[in-house]
């Protein structure tokens, strides 16, 4: 079971590597990270780089695609080399899913239209104008869609689908291995738990974030 | 304030991304990954590398030192130029940190010695026979010395020392940006809460695995 990773410039770490984390302990998992060029691919804020040891044109058929998201996703939103290659590789793809604005190359690509799917919490309404339906949940299957929130929701993601390819003693397992049994210091991980103002004020600067 | 990540070879992708995502968020971080030599390091599957910008030599100061875990830790375990290096950095760190196994090298470079502290579930046994004091917590402060339990851990003990470092407004903040509002599938992320079985048969491996 082939599992491409997806990398760009400027994407957000814990988006590919939380998923990652989980399904690359699949039973056969053979996990690749994929960008347009092989070498380092720099994240978000610069301080970090994932190696991409396959280019998307040599990983053809992966069973699993893993799309991170990030400030870089918004770069990436007319690149043909990189829709052209996910509307490919969907073709075969057992499981089609992102993390955070991953979805929206998904939905750019056009794989998201009619669905049910999920996003950035600030993202949700772009990946609405592609023709998707946005669901405020944290994990949302369709069909073999899978579209996760935001950063830390591929962890999440990774897990459920685990889950559903490995069984869930299986998943169970692995939930035991990482020890995820998180226990957050604050509760204001949503737009439905943070105050009100601060929520107000991200979705202010969005405008210019998100494009 | 220089955030220095420590590399080693087999080392557990979140283990240090975690951390990480939510530390790199704080006012004025300088995040580096620092391993023995520079350039790519691969982690414990052997399916991802992540990318060393200097060398340990070249990172004499940092202000936050972030040790991972993972099943390269016991090779490094008696690794001079590592354990000399963190003794080193220890002396003028305001806070020195580990995820999952990764305190078994912060206890084998003598940091540790009456501290209480915490690692993998399965190896609280070992970080004692150091001289440390294990607790069962996820995220355990002795002064400065932050330790964290099992590879995702390092989420909760990033964000919490976040909120020492940043106040807990701006850890809030980044709880909302990066949507930690976590759900898991299943509640067996911890030995208490896992069949006794399965943690049993864990318990039995691991003295293979650790040592």
């Amino acid at each position: 079971m082939q599992i491409a990773v997806v990398l760009f410039d400027r994407f957000t770490a814990l988006d590919a590597v939380g998923p990652y984390e989980m399904l690359s302990r699949a039973p056969g998992a053979e996990p690749v990270f994929v960008a347009e060029r092989t070498g380092a691919v720099r994240n978000d804020s610069g301080s970090l780089s994932l190696v991409a040891d396959r280019t998307l044109a040599d990983t053809p058929a992966p069973d699993v695609v893993i799309v991170p998201g990030g400030p870089g996703q918004s770069d990436q939103m007319e690149n043909q080399a990189l829709l052209g290659w996910l509307r490919t590789v969907d073709a075969t793809s057992t499981w089609t899913t992102s993390v955070c604005t991953g979805s929206l190359l998904l939905a750019a690509a056009g794989l998201l239209t009619g669905r049910r799917a999920t996003s950035h919490w600030l993202a949700l309404d772009v990946l609405e104008t592609f023709g998707a339906a946005p669901t405020g949940e944290r994990v949302v299957f369709d069909g073999k869609y899978v579209t996760a929130a935001g950063v830390s929701a591929g962890i999440d993601m990774g897990l459920t689908l685990l889950g559903r390819i490995a069984g869930d003693e299986h998943a169970r397992t692995v939930q035991l291995l990482t020890e995820y049994d998180p226990q957050p210091p604050y509760d204001c991980g949503s737009p439905e738990k943070a105050p009100a103002a601060m929520v107000g004020e991200w979705r202010a600067r969005s405008r210019f974030i998100l494009t």
